[in-house]
């Protein structure tokens, strides 16, 4: 996997492509090295596969939701991007809830492809690929010699939703035909898609009782279900149960990329509409795929014979030969490959998309994904709130108290008098001497923002950055997981690098842990060094002072500083007590504590030693701030005049390797990220 | 014909109801007692059908410029209107024209069709009758024993927009199986329609060059098209020319009656999806209707055979005994019938709707159809406009030059402040003494709005109704005609009252002709007097005063009055000259002169006699009035102070019958209105 892929002059737009078989091709299209703008109205879906896709490839997948029948909405989507072809999902997909309200599957799927391909058309986008349905074919088994099913089949669907399909191929015949060097459509003919990514992050996420087979038993292993109905076994079948022709949603994904390459190749001046059968070929019946089931996950499900469905038939396979022949495509993947592999989505994640206790709301801007203030915990008397801006602890409450300052706006923490306020410091947290490192024997300057340093990367920081994501687990009803990615290039650090951020919230503890890694992914050697500048106040919600906290330090030694605040490279003894209370006296800290671990790129592997103690006598609150990293900047200079905060508010615990690494020899070694290795440190905040 | 038709509860929205089947099928529907409303969009079609319908039948229908998929401005509609069913014609409908914009046809014919079920399903209008056709047939030949083509034949639309007309018809069928006790649907299959409205007033009026038979034949018949193309004369026919089942628009507009009556008369909770073909079961070949055309407009039509068109067929003849059978509907006119109506419609409108010299213009209220200002003779150098409020002639220009006065905004002609201006004054014109009038032994009281008299039907006015219409029409091009018609009733005068008033501008001789007629529609026997009240300048272009007009009456006689104006009963000879010039010298007239004719109800068989000559020696523009009528009220008091306009800035000549005559035993019977009689007269106003 790599970063932004750009080797396409244009964009390829998925509609609906937070879906179950959206969210898949989007990943396979990103991984083919497509530059991908999704569409979606969530009438069925979420941002949480779009946000998840980010981090998980890494890259901008720009998000906007629209409903297609929204001529306007779509258009500025258009005007926007240079789109040169259309991979169109968007649609109502359940065949009985399409009996039950026909209206909304005809003006959903067929006016949505209308204004889709009249938008098109005035933008002269001329590919599309269209996500048809075996289900155009009705009962194939009518017909003598029909199964496996060809193209050739003659169609006939039984359903609104099938006639929707249907209609749509034919808007698609007609418009091919009305211009017919010009257009050029695939239509995929879909069997049944399961299964899931393997990752597990990204799968079929049902609302409601799930209509198809994989779903549904997936809710019975998690006991959300109580137990799986076969509908017949009395077909001519091997065992009795009708018989499918199930593709992982992976091999179906990818046949996206093969019709799209397939349009793509056609000469200049040559258009085409045709129709290709999406299926592995193979058929398995429903018991069958029920004890690959079984076996995946290890349990014996229970399940119920109950009578036929209406409209079932005994045999529907494809034929996809000529997809196969054309496209070069075919299935790669097995039913026990989706099975297995839908366990893992399952397991990671057992109700879907929707995580309990996380509330994702916009930070002051309505209907902008990629400004969300997510809240992990909610109503467990632990919780955090955090934004994209600087992948930033934007409140952290322990028993309904908050313990961090924070800001209410996105504009507040975009502004330049932000200190720092929670945010994630990188490329280079801490000092640097006069701006100035070398890397490989070649000199860098960073804009300076001190007379003879610049701190926390100056212009380059990442407190202001916005960060993708973030990809958001439960999988523990105590246990959060959010993780935020950040493509750092084109700045005044050598080298392209990817941070990631991620916290890890235990709501059982009371603990948010944060993991950072950093890897370079292009250009030369760099320098990195992350920490969070989160302000912290025991009691800040009856006073804003910090006065009163007691304090203890687990080290008594410090780098030496000179007068640029730099260390010398000595390591000294400090004076005074390493057990104290913050008041009012002056000069307060701004002192880089040396913990004794040794330096190393990746410190994780380290034990989570307890570096500092706070607690307030009034509040009754604890906290004990653990970390991996060899020193931390303790800091009582408060965030200055902010949003009535004032200088005493709030102190900063910043775990990091030592200040100005990247100038001493002997510490250097600690900051510089090679293209093999890995930058990684682990921090925690505990206030059980 | 009657009047306005309530017996039903609700109304019947109409569909593309300016189309040429919407038309006639308004007009069938309002002759059988329902009330329509209109939508259309005018994208083949204009509001002129509507204006004469309104006309024609006499009642008010309410239209809407709305397109279908425009939802917001479809449920104004609805929720301004009680709609009980829909008839549903609008889409766009040429075949050819669909393989060339197959997106438009989708979109405009299905979206609208989904926008518009919607609604209805929000609104609870559970009926809907569905302009269908023959072309989802495809073509039946392709089958053994369908011809005639029974409403079973198999479908198989081979063009775009048929595939639009079947895929309705699924819509529906698919909308009917979602609540099958709610939703009745008639789906109603057009074979040919041809012909026009017997009136030859409403027809086929296609943009540009028609694709269909007969409107073709129609326009070499009057020249507008050099010859007839014949596709093909090798067809296994009685002449060699293909076999289509044409369908007298008029019968055809029937059927959706006898549909949507078997809709109405569906027992309560049973609901119906159901095909009809709508044909006469009798096919007739090419040649036939070229020669039954040929014989209607007497005229032997140049034609050329060609070749075969791709697509067409032998024979398409409706079986339509299902119709016969269910709807209780047969087809009663035939081909000969279709094309004498068609040459009736042809010659009336050689051009269709599209008049040349007519603009129409709103007055200051842009999109209401009910508020046009028309101009007729636009660019001939003799014009008149004229505005729906009060049938008022608003300009009449001769040489480019004004000789009435006129307001700008139709605001100032409904204000008080309005002194008649160019308006129909009605129901009765000039004074009645006390306001008060006797018929058949009951007394009638009017507003009183001078001391002792009701001038010009006080706060009854017709100078502020707003009339229906105008019907149009251009048959020659020096020649225009203008009707406006008025449901005067819930009045303080007896009775229910049809009022018209006919405008008819000759440009050659620079006449424009003023008839009246009035018809008692329901109620007791009334009095009516009509005149038109247009304040005449001659010079009105350099000078907003009359003076130097010089003026011949011919008539030296008037009708006595009392101190309130009202006459005595008495005829006496005029002092002074019959011959004089305007100046400034007072009292101005203000006399009912009497030119001797005899008195009755309606004096359009008399002579239209001359009885006021007008010029003025410095614009040299001359103005002779003649009447059929048997007195003119001479009025020189100008129109006070109203936009500029000085007391002198104009006179006015208003014929009429004897003032106050309904309270004069031996003039009565000339305003007195039977049920059996009608009233009438006719005044000109010549400029030659």
């Amino acid at each position: 996997m790599t970063g932004l892929k750009q080797d396409k002059d244009g964009w390829v737009l998925v509609t609906g492509g937070a879906g179950y078989i959206g969210s898949h091709a989007v990943a396979e299209l990103i991984e083919s090295g497509y530059r991908c703008i999704v569409v979606d109205n969530f009438s069925n879906s979420c941002y949480e596969p779009i946000a998840r896709l980010k981090v998980l490839l890494e890259t901008e997948i720009p998000f906007f939701k629209v409903d297609l029948t929204d001529a306007d909405g779509l258009e500025k989507v258009f005007r926007k991007f240079k789109i040169d072809s259309v991979i169109h999902f968007a649609g109502l997909k359940a065949v009985g809830e399409s009996t039950k309200i026909p209206l909304s599957y005809y003006y959903n799927n067929i006016t949505g492809t209308l204004v889709l391909l009249d938008i098109m058309k005035k933008y002269g986008t001329e590919m599309l690929v269209f996500s048809s349905s075996a289900t155009v074919y009705g009962d194939a088994t009518r017909f003598p010699d029909m199964i496996p099913i060809p193209e050739e089949c003659p169609t006939g669907p039984t359903n609104p939703y099938g006639k929707t399909k249907l209609a749509i191929e034919e808007i698609l015949e007609d418009l091919h035909a009305s211009e017919p060097e010009k257009w050029r459509f695939a239509v995929l003919r879909y069997f049944n898609p399961i299964g899931a990514h393997p990752s597990g992050l990204i799968g079929e996420d049902p609302l409601g009782i799930p209509n198809n087979l994989l779903p549904y038993m997936a809710q019975v292993a998690v006991k959300r279900r109580e137990k799986l109905f076969v509908f017949g076994n009395n077909y001519s079948s091997r065992d009795g149960t009708p018989i499918r022709d199930y593709i992982h949603v992976v091999d179906l994904a990818k046949g996206h990329i093969a019709a799209l390459k397939y349009l793509n190749e056609i000469k200049g001046g040559q258009g085409l509409c045709r129709a290709w059968n999406l299926g592995s070929g193979t058929g398995s019946t429903v018991l069958e795929v029920y004890k690959a089931f079984c076996h995946s996950c290890g349990i014996e499900l229970p399940y119920e014979i109950v009578g036929r469905r209406a409209g079932d038939v005994l045999n529907l396979t494809a034929k996809p030969d000529r997809a196969t022949r054309e496209l070069k495509w075919t299935t790669n993947l097995k039913v026990s490959d989706a099975c297995a592999d839908l366990w893992k989505w399952t397991t990671k994640n057992p109700y879907g998309y929707q995580l309990l206790g996380v509330v994702d709301t916009f930070f002051n801007q309505p209907g902008e994904y990629e400004s969300r203030l997510i809240t992990l915990g909610r109503g467990s008397g632990f919780e955090v709130s955090l934004s994209n801006i600087g992948a930033t602890i934007v409140d952290l409450r322990v028993d309904g108290k908050p313990v961090v300052l924070g800001l209410t706006s996105e504009a507040e923490y975009l502004d330049s008098s932000n200190p720092y306020l929670g945010a994630t410091i990188g490329r280079y947290a801490n000092r640097l001497r006069d701006g100035k490192f070398n890397v490989k024997g070649v000199d860098y300057l960073l804009d300076l923002n001190e007379q003879w340093s610049t701190v926390h990367s100056s212009s380059q920081s990442y407190h202001r950055r916005r960060f993708l994501g973030p990809l958001i687990l439960n999988p523990m009803k105590h246990q959060y997981f959010a993780k935020y990615v950040l493509l750092d290039s084109n700045t005044q650090f050598p080298g392209e690098v990817l941070a990631s951020v991620t916290y890890s919230l235990d709501v059982r503890a009371k603990e948010l842990q944060i993991q950072y890694e950093g890897r370079l992914l292009n250009g030369d050697t760099t320098i990195m060094n992350l920490t969070n500048h989160s302000y912290f106040n025991l009691n800040v919600f009856q006073n804003a002072s910090y006065n009163g906290t007691e304090i203890q330090l687990f080290s008594d030694q410090a780098v030496e500083l000179d007068d640029a605040k730099c260390p010398s490279g000595r390591i000294v003894k400090v004076s005074g007590p390493s057990s104290f209370t913050l008041d009012e006296c002056e000069p307060p800290f701004d002192t880089c504590f040396v913990t004794g671990t040794v330096p190393c790129i990746d410190t994780r592997a380290n034990e989570l030693k307890p570096v500092l103690k706070a607690q307030h006598p009034e509040s009754g609150l604890k906290l004990i701030i653990s970390t991996t990293e060899p020193s931390f900047q303790f800091y009582t200079g408060g965030p200055g005049i902010l949003k009535g905060y004032g200088k005493k508010s709030g102190f900063c615990c910043e775990p990091g390797r030592f200040i100005n690494a990247a100038n001493v020899p002997e510490w250097k070694e600690a900051v510089t990220l090679e293209s093999s290795a890995v930058y990684g440190s682990k921090t925690s905040y505990n206030f059980g």
